[in-house]
């Protein structure tokens, strides 16, 4: 299955988010891409703090519909993030939107809030394995900060998913560049999965963001990544049977389970 | 506290080893070091396959005497790899001696055992948490394949090391240049520690090692790197205090146990 990474430059009128997320689906359909993966609070955009108060939507909220519909009209399915509102309590998450089915998005909340604004502005409900199949896909979620903790990664790779979507809002700076260059491929390489980590580039009001969103292969290999600035559509085609081999040499799951590692 | 790594070509004759290491450990005192690591069954060289049933030795074998002997002399701590007989048993060990200690050496096992090379001439006692005192840094062991596994580097930072010794035999390839460029980083970035991994390089009878040992800090930069070839002395200043910035910035332990990541 072919997907596509839409990173998105913080830059500009966030009420045009939404517009640009369904142009995106609609080029990424163009392209191939049977499912496009947006950042974190890609419909909101990140840095806006107490204003998160009234952008907050629910699952079945006017961008869920809006988005659900876009899906259905271009065979898209999409995985975004959104400020989610659940009766007082706010949340960071991704919906799940296939293509294939019209129903209420699959949601993911994230389980590690990054730092004072997030704890501030949002609750978290804990570790919780949110997989979804799209096309033939298992497709597991992680939302930014999540990644960065190896158990997030495992608890998903363990229940089998072929591929992490993680939408992100890395900020910019030596940790970030960091996380971008050498976590998000361990995290693959450990778990021999393919992972898709879709930033925000450039500045909104509050924050800078680090781009460099990038489709990483169970070997580790980048097969696609995007620059520090500005929009970026990539594209990798997500084959797991490609890799059998990386598997049989990096046989993780089954040694770490051999000594008893997870108990 | 300064330490040294030597990384050991696995070329000449093995017999020579244990000489090699104590003229290592003469050097990395003279340079002002206080702990000196060796690779993977460095005593022994890794690729030594049917002979390891007669090398193995005892934590207080010929190899322990001598080099507790050279420790007291030089004043100089060591942690080396090698084949550890345990009745019938054997074990991929390393052994720690303590320079300001006269005393048998502290040994660990290695847990998870890569391949059928290993699986054939040694066996594994599972998990375990070896955490040892030198000069007021605490440092906690794993073997090779061990780092490669999340969990064990975690179970070693929860219980509050400052530096993880990792003796290696990592083989030439895509898999251990990976391993070596972007595990052993990630390794120390996301559990805020310092790591010390310590390869073999060039061939013997059996494999090719990738070299390139390295000396890792907590905000995953690279204090000291050896190339793919030869031996090599690396040095580095282990100083925990100084990355107080990188902790605060990156509190994974912390953020990790607020949503009970760890239960």
């Amino acid at each position: 299955m072919k997907i596509a990474v839409f990173q998105m430059s913080a830059q500009g009128d966030h009420a045009a988010r939404p517009d640009r997320i369904e142009a995106a689906m609609r080029d990424a359909a163009k392209g191939g891409a049977q499912l496009l993966i947006a950042p974190e609070l890609a419909l909101s955009g990140y840095g806006r703090g107490a204003a998160f108060d009234h952008l907050s939507q629910s699952a079945d909220g006017e961008w869920a519909t809006r988005l659900r519909k876009t899906a259905r009209d271009t065979g898209i399915s999409l995985i975004a993030g959104f400020p989610e509102r659940d009766g007082d309590t706010h949340h960071i998450s991704a919906m799940v939107i296939d293509a294939a089915i019209d129903a209420k998005p699959v949601i993911y909340r994230k389980a590690c809030l990054y730092g004072d604004y997030e704890k501030a502005h949002f609750s978290s409900p804990g570790p919780s394995t949110i997989i979804t199949d799209l096309g033939g896909l298992r497709v597991g979620l992680l939302i930014c900060y999540d990644v960065e903790f190896p158990e997030n990664a495992r608890r998903l790779a363990r229940a089998g998913v072929d591929l992490i979507a993680v939408p992100t809002a890395l900020p910019d700076g030596a940790s970030g560049a960091f996380v971008a260059a050498h976590v998000v491929r361990t995290r693959a390489f450990e778990n021999q999965v393919h992972i898709a980590y879709c930033d925000h580039a450039d500045s909104d009001e509050t924050f800078t963001y680090q781009g460099c969103s990038s489709i990483v292969a169970p070997d580790g290999a980048v097969l696609a990544q995007a620059g520090g600035s500005g929009d970026a559509l990539l594209f990798a085609q997500i084959d797991p049977s490609a890799y059998a081999a990386a598997r049989i040499e990096n046989p993780y799951l089954r040694d770490a389970a051999e000594v008893r590692l997870f108990d």
